[in-house]
């Protein structure tokens, strides 16, 4: 069987609602569907999630917002009608949507507002299961609480618990379409609990994990995964098959695709991921697996994000004190941070971090920390750092994939604040300054993809 | 005033000493001289250190290493009768090492075979000063102890102890010239006990800061420090001035001019240091500064070293693991293992260390802990590992360095496992395998200097 994942822009309206329906109907293997809450129909639209939250702060506030609350009534009543569900469906619908919205107890104002958060996907589901029947479909909504997806009481980040999977397992033996809401599990008190952002990536890794799917497949609204950012380059190449690594390496720095842990059910249950486009089903998408064959294409994807800085260490004779990396390492551990990386030199050591969590004030005492408790010659901080990723299988043990990157930096007069090779068998990193990222994606895109053919036959 | 330190083979016979004693008389400034035992004086000789530890250990265990004693005794006097030093002036010489020899208390072995090794300097520098008398000049020996260089009491790895500094500095209003042995100290307890090997670079160094000299003269047998190992490349460039991190950074990699700790002293103090051919004294030799005008050359040199090895570890999510790396490092840490370096991808970091100290029976057990205290998906040791280095002021900021490097690299069929760029702003650090390590310091070398005047005229 196969598990479909249909994101927020698939599900925008009526006509895309029906675009899934199609999709569902075409391959009697896709029995385990889940659906995200509406999302944008043009690009000044505002998804129903987001409505969701504007309403959930306004209501904790103020007791009430009806404004907002009509605009989501009217969100899904729109396509209720367009699919000509009965009157009667959609007063259901609104029912239920106007009793978590209008909730007494909102004391926990987290809960409350995870509630009215997963009320987006629930009620999608549930009109998306009522329309196929309308179809002659045997389909019904399950719900996450009678599925048995537990998860961890934290609001807004909830993981999923271990004996989730074994019980979810029995959904493979539900006849009949499944249509399951994205987004939420419940602990085991039954309270309901959102998973992160881009949550309904994850419950269909969970679900796909825990039916053992021959195939998870990713609905969304782009045909295939680039090669590169496409706002970066025109028509940038499709990638065909990617690994699981690739995938990560390629999210970590700057692909938007998945969110970081979606994958990690499916990756450990080894199970394949489709991404592929509701609006051009036929286009053969992008596979995510296991291994790949690397002969064909070394380099799979060029990335990069910005927003890093590197606090730099020097101290004569430093790498003879055991215990300095590990002293360096543990003061930010004190402080909350996660660093990202640690190039150094002999006597000298950089912690590349990225800024959000780092704060001025936070910045002093590090600082001031690492003079005093590590005794350095000298300690700063560089800011505006940017990491640019080329990330391909195989590429590590190709004689000259350096050479090539370095060259096109050079000639795209990009400087190299870092470069951070070695660990990975699938990556290679460089920091730059963010003014230069963009030119420096774009200089290594030209240098391996352009002429593609002609480095097919070199190779 | 000049501090000028001798090395073994400056030393190594009467000829040799007679040069020494032309070049301390050729500069009135050099007025504080420290001096090694003698070294070889042809390929297949013995230094006499190492005469000595031999007969410390058999006398050790025989009680008595009459052969070995002989052969250090004529060292000594063959070089007093050929500098025609009085008999009177051999026989205090030789009574004085005898004693050391023969030491009734040999019951703390290390102290003996400290005592033992040290008398190699402290006889030499007796001797030159007798020699300096002899020839007129106001000159004495003068003993670590009565000077007040005191050092910790860990035998043959002894640290100045900070207070010897203000102590030392009365060595600056001696009269005439001070020949002071170089290798060891004193306990504040007044026991004997030495440096690590390269110690008599470690005396210089202390005294050169002490007394505040102008320069420290480190005489030794080459023209200068080479941009390459002699060994691999014909003629190689000479290095006029290098600062100390260069020069920190090359010893790092296999440069073996000073022990590491050498420099120590005298870079604290901001002490210039030349390294000059006692053989051929009027060669310019090579100055080591603070800083140095980065424009002419940026590169320095090309350096390797080999017995490397890295342990890759593997984990999906890794990096989001708060305190992962600073654990990592901390099971090192407990098993004694001091690292190197930490290249990391997004879900993996490699740990590189040195080999010598990693045997059979810590490797697994490190392996065996990684996987269970860590969870890790996988972790492995890749061994037979060499860091190539290119050092260089200024070289960072420079567009271009790394593809040149690379470039030179793939054409040389040089794959790297490694590359590590970006906290020092001297170096670049590559890994290669071990056998391709001398092919890439010649690739390196080939494309950063052959060409010199050349890549002069395009900077």
């Amino acid at each position: 069987m196969k598990v479909a994942k249909f994101g927020g822009t698939s599900l925008a309206s009526a006509a895309q609602i029906r675009k899934v329906c199609d999709i569902i109907r075409a391959d009697a293997e896709r029995r385990l569907v889940v659906v995200s809450a509406p999302g944008k129909r043009f690009k000044e639209d505002i998804k129903v999630t987001d409505l969701l939250i504007a309403y959930g702060e306004k209501y904790l506030a103020d007791g009430q917002a009806e404004e907002i609350k009509q605009k989501i009534f009217q969100r899904y009543t729109e396509i209720a009608e367009e699919l000509q569900l009965s009157r009667e469906v959609t007063e259901t619908l609104t029912a239920d949507l106007q009793e978590i919205l209008t909730a007494k107890n909102t004391a926990d104002a987290a809960r409350f507002i995870d509630a009215v958060k997963a009320a987006g996907e629930d009620t999608c589901a549930k009109l998306v299961a009522h329309y196929l029947r309308s179809l002659g479909e045997e389909a019904e909504y399950v719900n996450p609480l009678d599925a048995g997806l537990f998860v961890t009481d934290e609001a807004g980040n909830a993981q999923v618990l271990p004996e989730s999977y074994e019980r979810l397992r029995a959904l493979r033996d539900r006849k009949g379409i499944v249509i399951f809401p994205g987004f939420f599990g419940y602990t085991k008190e039954g309270i309901l609990v959102t998973f992160s952002r881009g949550g309904s990536d994850i419950t269909g890794s969970i679900l796909a994990a825990a039916v053992k799917a021959d195939l998870y497949e990713n609905f969304t609204d782009v045909d295939s995964v680039y090669a590169v950012n496409p706002n970066l380059v025109k028509h940038p190449k499709e990638i065909r098959v990617i690994t699981y690594r690739e995938m990560r390496e390629l999210s970590y720095a700057g692909f938007t695709v998945f969110h970081e842990e979606a994958l990690l059910p499916a990756y450990r249950a080894g199970i394949p991921v489709c991404v592929k486009n509701t609006n051009n089903p036929s286009a053969p998408g992008t596979m995510i697996v296991s291994e790949r064959e690397a002969s064909e294409n070394r380099v799979s994807g060029i990335a990069s994000d910005t927003g890093f800085c590197s606090i730099y260490v020097s101290k004569y004779l430093l790498h003879r004190e055991i215990g300095f990396g590990r002293r360096l390492l543990q003061i930010l551990e004190e402080e909350g941070l996660s660093y990202e990386h640690t190039p150094s030199g002999i006597d000298n050591i950089s912690v590349i971090l990225r800024k959000k969590d780092f704060t001025e004030a936070i910045r002093s005492r590090v600082v001031e920390r690492i003079r005093r408790e590590l005794q350095v010659d000298d300690v700063f901080i560089e800011d505006d750092l940017a990491l640019v990723m080329i990330v391909g299988e195989g590429m590590r043990h190709s004689v000259g994939t350096s050479a090539k990157a370095t060259a096109a930096l050079a000639k795209a007069k990009v400087n190299l604040e870092m470069i951070n090779q070695g660990s990975s068998e699938v990556s290679m990193m460089f920091g730059v300054k963010e003014v230069d990222a963009d030119r420096a994606v774009i200089a290594l895109y030209n240098e391996f993809f352009a002429d593609q053919q002609q480095s097919r036959q070199a190779i």
